[in-house]
């Protein structure tokens, strides 16, 4: 049984937002193994959202976020799926079969799900109910990247956000990002809320009444540190001119 | 500091139906005290939901739902609100002031945060998350009573249904209760979601994908054992009902 620092890390910092990082890792710890993936399978981006983690952690550098981030690849337990979603421990990623998700037994998944999903989200819960309540303001943006091609077609959007219910942050992030920026950016793609992809937003934004998004990079754009450096500098001041048009 | 099973108690059953009652106990543990409250205040409606428990225990028993009650009174922390809430610890609950929630520290509501919230909603939510990873058929009831006057104002209504965001079961219990009851019943009546009354159906069933619904009674109708009894023998049918025209 992994320790909860072994499921996630936070880095608390002073300012408002709070960036969520779901998809950071492709570790594979020894309690479940490598799912009888091949090393290049681990490395592919249905184990880990390449690039996200050091956009996050630049970002959270650059805007004085608070960063959590997961530690466990998404194939053992994809934090952004209830534990009832097919994605959560899924059989089949895109185009490729995960052996060591095939047929689970309900010992399993419920293992999975104690070991990871609830420690995952419970340090999270309690992390924001002490910044709330001690009434910080707060809002929640989670950081995620998509892949270029996606069961053989090309995808063109460079720089999805997405929103839950209240799109209000998402819109502005993307009026702001258009203005200010060459990016191909598109409200709710590559992805929506539809596809189940906003839980971690409508467990602890939502449901707590706090503004959120989530942000999609598409993947070859912050493919090396240089170029995920970039991509920060050229999102912050997207994200902090969206968060004052809002105050305004 | 109280321990898990002085907030929180669970009764499993084998049925679809997890029935939440937050506002269950007028307890005032001796680690939060009387909060400067009368006797008679502490009977009152603004320190709990007088009737919920008994009508929600017997509900439970008729329709195979298990039970998830609070332990602790909601004026030392209502746990249907989040923590940055000013009624998760109000300072004046209808016209009474609570004066041991007068100007309450950071500190202080802090520490009842992490005594009360977040226990609650975790044993909460790991009920959940073991029913969801289980793959458990499961739909989520909060049940509540309010008063007959309110601001010196009589109340009409006597059952109000109220929903979050999917008003599927909501709608369906308020059709099966005006086919089968004499209970004048309205939608999002005496409240509705706008009022933060859905804070526990955010967190655990909006968020889940799962249906829901609260219920709230008037409390002069179930101010006996045997009107509460009859309560739940009147409002079982309607909801097994109301499971039944969702499924067909």
């Amino acid at each position: 049984m992994a320790a909860p620092q072994d499921i996630v890390q936070i880095t608390p910092r002073d300012g408002d937002l709070v960036l969520v990082c779901e998809h950071a890792s492709n570790a594979f710890p020894a309690a479940w193994g490598d799912l009888g993936l091949t090393e290049a399978q681990r490395e592919a981006h249905i184990a880990w959202d390449p690039g996200a983690l050091p956009v996050a952690r630049a970002l959270a550098e650059a805007l004085d976020a608070t960063l959590i981030e997961a530690r466990v690849s998404r194939l053992i337990y994809d934090l952004n799926r209830p534990p009832h979603s097919r994605g959560a421990m899924p059989e089949v990623s895109e185009i490729f079969e995960i052996p060591g998700n095939k047929d689970l037994s309900e010992a399993a998944r419920l293992a999975r799900t104690r070991a990871i999903y609830l420690p995952f989200h419970a340090a999270l819960r309690a992390h924001l109910a002490e910044r709330l309540a001690a009434r910080r303001p707060t809002q929640i943006i989670t950081v995620h990247s998509f892949t270029p091609i996606y069961h053989g077609a090309p995808r063109a959007v460079e720089f999805g956000v997405i929103h839950d219910a209240d799109p209000t942050l998402a819109q502005a992030i993307v009026a702001e990002a258009r203005a200010r920026t060459p990016l191909k950016t598109e409200l709710n793609a590559p992805y929506s809320a539809a596809d189940e992809v906003t839980h971690t937003l409508a467990l602890h934004a939502t449901s707590m009444g706090l503004r959120n998004a989530m942000l999609e990079i598409r993947n070859d754009l912050i493919a090396t540190p240089d170029t995920q450096k970039n991509m920060a500098l050229t999102l912050a001041p997207v994200l902090k001119s969206a968060f004052e048009r809002l105050e305004s």
